[in-house]
């Protein structure tokens, strides 16, 4: 607990001068703020790495972000990121290190964190995993036939699928596109029924994530894959050739089947939310290769060295969660929509529910009183301009205030001109005009004056009324690259953690996963046998249980 | 405006009867609900066409629906309801008819509406469909060089786009597999690359939707696809046998090279998220074939017949809309969980997305007055188990109340039995008990007592508590089918509108997306000149073109 100030962040007098300045600022309009502060983009545009965060947007002023960052002082921020970094047991809970930003430490680092030089252990690691890799792409790595493997399946879930599928999809066009990629992760059959249907097991590699190998769901999927393998190729042997581990259980492994010599490893002090560069990683990098892993991980590198050494008035990750405070706990929003303008990131806020939400969503402070504030927010988002044409009608005229995090990039993946047509040539550019619209449509709307003098009839006029005042982040960068993807997660990392921070939450932990599964567990065979007693349940799941055992023709 | 009372419902004697009810249920725990009411399941649980509706785990009594129901009357839902069906205007701001629940009445059923047959238009329509959907799957239809087609990619964008994907990958299992299905939405030039990178032209067939065929992002991917094509093939001859166009502008249809038989149109009465029941989902039917699309339309028509003629105490989509204003209204949520337990179903909470909030994302009533209340809820989720991993401990031991609902199936689409395992042998028994338990953890959570009689260190008990009392509903049918699908989509379709009648609004304008739209066809030509003026624009947004600019090597 030594490195948790143990203190009521909304009895400090930062938190009250925040409420007194919440109190000055609500009101205002950011068409206001705009008039009162012409220059505020320069003010309030901040770089790290390669990436771009135009915050001016933002229902503040300039006392805003200085007000928040005392804030972050009083409730230790700097301490805590040092504490982070050097390998202190932040995650109190479970008392452990935090240690992801070591995943992608240069390999001339050095890091000795409970008396293990960590940098050693994660390249010994990333080497054998390149190995393997570079096995499998340059089709080295034969199947149980001799044919090389042309498809790969990660089996996982959570920190172990949403990781490397977000990130695959990411990095689609840095991948190798003659491997076919999959990623199971659902208990539920249909998941590895479609993923395997229309593969040949003859050239297909599965890569089991699951640190303890005992996930219910992964090694369920596990079990079913190796049974479609050996259905097609015969032979127990075949499994040591078609199946890798991602996992630290070498006992479980071996029995499956596993060579132990393909197993990859991590350790305790990665979560699986903070995963992805990790051996979790495992299918990313084969998809991509080992150097466009490194550039990932380099691009992850340069946004920890950000967060850690920028003052925190010019630090993005800093500046994004401590907005996020200021929504969240003054304003009372409870959502945070991200809006990727890139269908490539088409799984990012699916990706960012489980980063901030598992790490954020917690009722206790580190020392397990209860919280004095609300706590994580529920993020959500498609892609622009899909969301456009969806749930954008609430952004602008719901009565939701929703800070929104708009994400674009200069530089197509692929360049397109749009043949014929009155508007521009260039593809690209008509798509990203589309976020610097929503951003200022937002932003400013559009007055019933504005909307009457374009000769709208009067009883329509309220309808088109935009309110505008709804604030939003662009955050931009040259193009999509696997640095840049990097970049962007380490970001979000850091965000979360700023946010925890100032909540004083452990945001390492996830124990409110536990009661589902216990109950799952037990309730399984109840649901398989006609008989079982449903009388240790309450009312309502055993009237559903005894309902599903009927339209399956279980009843007694 | 007739149909829509001009009330202000929180002036009602029912919404203060609403509110002193709430003083007295909310400090209730729902373990308090069941131990005073253990025959709760039984009386809160309704049944319509094939769904059953279990809403006992909700925090009300068994006083609350009938409260709720009589709000609804006094906001007139059963007269607005009838006047939804029987086709009066009651799109007011647009001065339209509503009738979605037209497009599935059945051959000899009868409607007129301002003067016109609209059953024997609807199926008009849906005979050409038929006959295009045998004609490409039997391989009748072939391409420019005399081969059948092997894929369809439906290109359209929104209510075009979202439920034709969301239905698609829901019926998979149905679907004719021999057919490759794609859906290119995203004016990001990456969408339409993806989709075609791997296609022959030859045997490609493109079905271009938009009702006005002036979308922008549509009708610029299809001119990307059009130039696609062409290189392939060669000849413009080719096109009209490569694309078809659901729209009912038949001059720029032609104009693209379409031949008007192949135009397939719908009405002014069907709005673009109420429409994949209507030529849009021409896709679909290609996919499914039209006899399980016509059981797609007796699904939604029999939740329609369910809605329109059940009393309000036993009506699922009316139930389901209360208790949602129920939240919204009186415990101040903003958002509502969607976490269906079939991965096919992935797409759901997209498509409720745009559903619910296009619908009920507004701040003025029908009649332009301001709304006296919050209106809709942010609508979100992914399929369990994979939520389970990711944001549950959010919806667990998080700050924030997330109504939820669950929906589940008795049967599976795949029958797989798990090998090897102490566990069940059925993998959808271990699938689906994951549902059951986290409905019943989260409504009766685990007390600090619990958790330190098994023992756990007084320090960790804390954050191991689950403070349950949080409600949700479970949505079960015994298979997902055609029907099942169309059932759900209409009970979501009615819930929606039961909440936009109870707040007054239009639930089927959609007037906040049209600034958007207007300001980004301005910044197009600026994003590619340099020398293009960024006056006009906000001093942000200028500065993001500027920058936007010069990333692309076009700054003056």
């Amino acid at each position: 607990m030594a490195d948790v100030p143990a203190i009521d962040i909304t009895s400090t007098a930062e938190w009250s001068a925040l409420a007194e300045h919440h109190e000055a600022v609500a009101g205002l309009h950011l068409r206001e703020l705009f008039d009162a502060d012409p220059d505020r983009p320069a003010a309030m545009t901040a770089a790290g790495a390669d990436l771009v965060l135009d915050y001016s947007k933002h229902r503040i002023t300039r006392d805003t972000v200085p007000l928040l960052t005392a804030l972050a002082r009083a409730a230790g921020l700097p301490e805590r990121t040092e504490a982070m970094f050097s390998g202190k047991h932040i995650n109190t809970s479970e008392d452990r290190a935090v240690l992801h930003t070591a995943l992608r430490l240069p390999r001339d680092a050095t890091l000795q964190v409970d008396g293990q030089d960590v940098v050693a252990d994660v390249h010994a690691v990333l080497d054998r995993m390149g190995s393997f890799s570079d096995a499998v792409r340059s089709g080295k790595w034969t199947g149980h036939t001799g044919e090389r493997i042309r498809a790969v399946v990660n089996i996982g879930i959570g920190g172990s699928d949403l990781g490397p599928v977000m990130a695959y999809e990411a990095l689609k066009a840095y991948a190798d596109r003659d491997l076919t990629m999959r990623f199971v992760s659902n208990i539920d059959p249909t998941d590895i029924t479609e993923a395997t249907r229309d593969l040949d097991p003859a050239t297909t590699l599965f890569i089991v994530s699951s640190k303890t190998f005992t996930t219910l769901e992964t090694l369920t999927n596990a079990q079913v894959a190796r049974r479609w393998l050996l259905a097609g190729l015969g032979d127990e042997s075949a499994v040591a050739k078609h199946f890798v581990a991602v996992s630290t259980n070498a006992k479980e492994v071996s029995a499956f089947g596993i060579d132990e010599d393909n197993m990859f490893g991590f350790w305790d002090w990665v979560g699986g939310r903070y995963s992805v560069d990790s051996a979790i990683g495992l299918s990313l990098m084969v998809a991509i290769g080992k150097e466009q892993f490194g550039e990932f991980l380099a691009g992850m590198h340069a946004v920890d060295e950000h967060f850690r050494t920028a003052p925190l008035e010019e630090n993005l990750p800093a500046i994004a969660g401590l907005l996020n405070v200021w929504y969240v706990n003054f304003f009372d929003t409870q959502t945070h929509a991200v809006l990727p303008y890139s269908q490539y990131l088409h799984r990012l806020p699916a990706y960012l529910q489980q980063l901030t939400m598992e790490s954020n969503g917690k009722s206790v402070r580190g020392d397990g009183s209860p919280v004095t504030t609300t706590t994580g927010e529920i993020f959500w988002g498609e892609p622009g301009t899909n969301g456009q044409h969806a749930f954008y009608q609430l952004l602008h005229q719901g009565k939701r205030l929703v800070p929104a995090d708009f994400i674009g990039f200069a530089e197509p993946n692929h360049e397109v001109s749009v043949p014929d047509g009155g508007t521009s040539g260039d593809m690209h550019d008509l798509f990203m005009s589309n976020l610097f619209a929503q951003t200022s449509a937002l932003a400013f709307g559009k007055t019933a004056e504005e909307i009457a003098a374009e000769g709208t009839p009067a009883e329509i006029v309220p309808h088109k009324v935009m309110p505008g005042n709804r604030p939003s982040s662009a955050i931009l960068a040259r193009k999509l690259t696997p640095s840049v993807l990097g970049q962007l997660i380490a970001f979000y990392e850091h965000m979360t953690f700023v946010e925890g921070t100032i909540w004083g939450i452990d945001s390492f932990d996830q124990w409110g996963v536990e009661l589902g599964k216990v109950l799952a567990r037990q309730l399984g065979p109840v649901l398989s046998d006609p008989e079982a007693h449903t009388g240790g349940l309450d009312a309502s799941t055993a009237a559903l249980v005894r309902r599903y055992r009927e339209w399956r023709g279980r009843s007694v």
